[in-house]
């Protein structure tokens, strides 16, 4: 059913291409996959794959955002009581990892923490949403919330190297709850504690 | 002077393949780098490289460990009071990355964080000897000061990613001073705080 003029199966084509680029990211990272072996497996041209997504990174960055969904996670969080985000962030994060959204979700936040055009991707989406959420929230300003993503990042992507990329025994073996119990009070801090001042100016360093 | 039966020349030959793995590693990261390539650059026989540092794990982390210098890093934090042992380790954490350690540490550092043979490094050797000093500092149980020290790891390897592996603007822009006095209560909570009780096990979850 053609609308806007492309040929109809777009959304199947598109879905499948995407399908494929989320195994071949999460098995082999970054830099092992190229556009035209996502093609193949897809079965489609790799003009096809540049049509619908651009360029690798795109395609990158679409199959991360669609295994993780970080925009229903931000609202759900920040749909709570801001007093308890600290350790619901944290619950929420663990789930995330561990499975709970979808079975390639954190072999791709894998390639996305340890490799690939992660910074971009953390700069550009993840934590201007994140500080946007907070902005809303606490009614401070954009740098004070951009700082606060910045500092609850610093943890838990500390957090998930440790327990999941090095995989730490005494990380990785803890529970959830237990991680949760001990981390959450850490990520309350960067969301609602005093933070030194005078905060650090835009773009360069400050000396307190 | 031969002392060990070894021909002389022996302690600048090593010092050259060293210094010329430093810098590989640095540039490329560990796995852009061959024995071969670092042989070739000391001129000197491969052989000669597996003959004084094994494998390339091997030469890896004699390079990571005498660009940073780890023991004598803890040894000077872990002389001071141990209340202000936070701050004092993100301090001496940021100076190492900034340059203080010398001109290839933080490049190796990143290499570390990012790719090769790092969970095997840390495991074994920069988190046993944090969790080491913590026991003789703090009278805590080996299980206790391993969980201290992951969780110091969780903070510090996440300070390192957002500041110089992904550079993210807020916390690669603040000064160190700043980054000390926001991220220093954290670690000395990890040090001295109250866990969650009861303690993960060792090697498997709990449910507190």
């Amino acid at each position: 059913m053609p609308r806007t003029g492309r040929r109809p199966g777009e959304a199947g084509t598109r879905a499948a291409i995407l399908a494929a680029a989320r195994d071949a990211f999460a098995a082999r990272g970054y830099d092992g996959v190229s556009i035209r072996q996502v093609a193949s497996v897809a079965a489609v041209d790799p003009a096809l794959v540049h049509h619908y997504f651009g360029s690798k990174v795109e395609l990158f960055r679409t199959a991360v955002r669609t295994a993780v969904d970080p925009e229903g996670l931000l609202s759900d969080l920040f749909a709570g009581d801001v007093d308890t985000l600290g350790e619901r962030m944290v619950a929420r994060f663990l789930e995330v990892w561990e499975g709970g959204a979808g079975a390639n979700a954190s072999a791709l936040l894998r390639t996305a923490v340890t490799g690939g055009p992660t910074a971009d991707l953390v700069r550009e989406a993840v934590l201007p949403a994140v500080a946007g959420e907070l902005l809303r929230r606490l009614g401070v300003d954009r740098r004070e919330a951009s700082l606060r993503a910045a500092l609850i990042a610093s943890q838990l992507s500390g957090l998930a190297t440790t327990r999941y990329v090095l995989a730490l025994p005494p990380m990785a073996g803890a529970s959830a709850e237990w991680v949760v119990a001990v981390v959450g009070p850490t990520i309350q801090r960067y969301v609602t504690g005093e933070l030194p001042r005078p905060l650090p100016a835009d773009g360069g360093a400050t000396t307190p």
